[in-house]
């Protein structure tokens, strides 16, 4: 009953807000239908710009989330899609509830599209499907994707890497944790935001945070670190701001090209570990795997010389 | 200069702590040495018990992996050694610094051995090098074997998938995070601990966990739930305790045989991939390589189709 993702690529560029709902689910879903969606978005976009939040639960980045959205609204722009992607809930497939609490301020905007996603399997899913939703908004004439995700490991990384300008939120008080991710956080802030600024400990982050940007040897941009209480909506304003100065930044010093063309690169090789990830569990197969599984586990075989058997099977 | 990895083994299961430092290293830098070490290892071992700490930054979860070490070494019960893993710096393949600190305590303990572990390439590598960690680890004679990993993302629960006893750490007050997280805490948790209990809203985040178990519809065990103030020791001790009584109840219900082969299992896919991988790398090489990411950063062809014409070579 579905229709072809074709149909619904036309129907969702024409301004159909329940296409665009679908192809994003098609692309959350994963397997031949979301190649399908990708092949036919990938020649139509190149416009959207991204911006990618990031933080750790209770951050207060959902917040800032929306008051960035009004910011950019206000400022017109085009329409604006928002991606709150969960890479903590592996297992269920569930969406943030929380952000779509907050974000209820933005629902009735018929130029802003909300949108939650987790991951529905295995590692890499997400890191993978971010960048094939962002191709969809992007076809279908979405100027902002703004991607959220909770957290800073290595998985979220991968996912704001799909971002142009990527905002980390810290509250005052994480001299610990910011010094754990330390270099983590260097490695992907093009913007820096102490949300519940009004707390004490604010000027002691701000000072933690120059300092590892004095010793982090930056080349040539240097994150700003913007100071706001996103529930008061205090210097909200000033983010949108920020991020447009990094954004002319990248365009006029011509960053922004090598930055999405190392994003493709990065698209494709997971695209391809993950057909090889696909291809080794067919030829694992049922009956060769039980075997192999009982030796390993018998510690009759080692794990590797178990790998190397299910591989001899493509070189015979 | 090295000493070969058989010599290395040999050494380490005679106490020699420096070979079984060198030893971790092999593991950890990944490719041929760390498989010859793995094979080694694989049939001396299956004797450690694993335990796994996980939850966000600033959670105290180190504190309380240090008051942990203490109990299990009060008990006896055998050498001990503590994996502290970072997911969240892919890019430095630094240590954790503030667990290093904390874990100060038992530096001078001969029978403690404490080990950082970053990655150092692609997704995964964590994934692949704990579990070959912890062989080593128990091929040496080690009796508990704690691997300590911040978050609660998709790559900590594949890393915490490596232990027998799961242990989350949460703080009164996340009840957004928690709710956030909901899933992936309930699908990975042994053991609840509410750490900082001492602070306002503890009972609320005790509410909140009671009752997502009580909706989950688990089968058979249901994670305990503990208070401490780990900096003050206040409740650790139960720790133990209560991971004990998981051990009785996994050794006792046959489960804890299941979840070690299902590891062994996950292991042997992903060493698999891991070799496709390269192998798909090997084919393509440089020139082939250029080219295709080329056109697909021109537009000229699909990620996906250009992910066949690398594939392409596996089946010639």
């Amino acid at each position: 009953m579905t229709p072809e993702p074709a149909a619904l690529v036309a129907a969702a560029r024409g301004g159909d807000r329940s296409a665009l709902a679908r192809l994003l689910s098609l692309v959350e879903r994963g397997g031949s239908q979301a190649q399908e969606v990708g092949r036919l978005c990938h020649p139509l976009g190149g416009s959207a710009y991204t911006v990618g939040i990031t933080g750790a639960p209770g951050s207060g980045k959902s917040t800032l989330t929306s008051g960035l959205v009004s910011s950019l609204r206000r400022r017109g722009g085009g329409r604006l899609a928002v991606l709150a992607v969960d890479p903590s809930s592996p297992f269920s497939g569930g969406a943030i509830l929380g952000d779509r609490v907050r974000m209820s301020d933005h629902v009735l905007d018929r130029d802003v599209f909300i949108r939650s996603m987790a991951t529905r399997g295995h590692l890499g899913g997400l890191a993978l499907a971010t960048p094939q939703a962002v191709r969809v908004l992007d076809a279908v004439g979405v100027a902002w994707v703004v991607v959220e995700t909770v957290g800073v490991g290595q998985v979220e990384v991968e996912i704001v890497a799909a971002a142009d300008t990527t905002v980390v939120v810290v509250n005052p008080g994480w001299g610990d944790a910011v010094q754990a991710n330390k270099a983590g956080l260097m490695e992907i802030a093009d913007l820096f935001v102490i949300n519940k600024a009004d707390r004490p400990g604010a000027a002691e982050t701000r000072r933690d945070l120059e300092q590892m940007l004095d010793l982090s040897g930056l080349a040539d941009w240097r994150p700003a670190i913007l100071e706001t209480v996103a529930t008061e909506g205090t210097g909200v304003e000033e983010i949108a701001e920020a991020i447009d100065r990094h954004r002319t930044w990248l365009t006029e010093s011509g960053r922004l090209v090598v930055k999405r063309e190392e994003r493709l690169r990065v698209e494709l090789a997971l695209i391809v570990t993950e057909r090889l990830r696909r291809r080794a569990d067919a030829m694992l197969g049922e009956a060769g795997r039980d075997r192999l599984d009982a030796a390993v586990v018998g510690r009759d075989i080692d794990p590797w010389s178990a790998a190397d058997q299910v591989l001899a099977g493509i070189d015979a």
